[in-house]
């Protein structure tokens, strides 16, 4: 089984690094870009384990300190 | 429109922050994990130009710099 994690930061928190990104595609000449936001993305292969109990176990990973809730948002995927 | 970028460490790289994430997974009571593999997600919102024209000069600056070929895949969808 494959979990696929999602980590962005939350909309109204300052992400540089996605900025410093934005920036960079401009000055190689891609100007019509409105916007980047940089996250993590983590793929976590298991065994075992039921579909659901593997979410709920993830999700809880996530919340917990895969990513910090405060700042980010995170889509778990499990396939 | 709106590009995803998921870049991620080839198969056959050592990926030391996926093992560390691994690692702390287990000290944390998932014994059931057999990899993680962590990579760099991006979302990119674009103005203006069709989907074809901006799907060739995204995979271009993925390309480019936006990933390193030489060790890692990238993949870009458009939405």
């Amino acid at each position: 089984m494959k979990a696929k994690i999602i980590i962005t930061p939350k909309k109204a928190v300052v992400d540089p690094q996605g900025k410093a990104v934005q920036n960079a595609l401009e000055h190689m000449g891609y100007a019509d870009i409105s916007a980047v936001h940089v996250g993590k993305y983590l793929e976590i292969e298991l065994n075992g384990a039921d579909d659901e109990t593997a979410r709920k176990r993830l999700d809880e990973a996530c919340h917990r300190f895969l990513s910090n809730p405060v700042i980010e948002d995170y889509k778990l995927e499990i396939e």
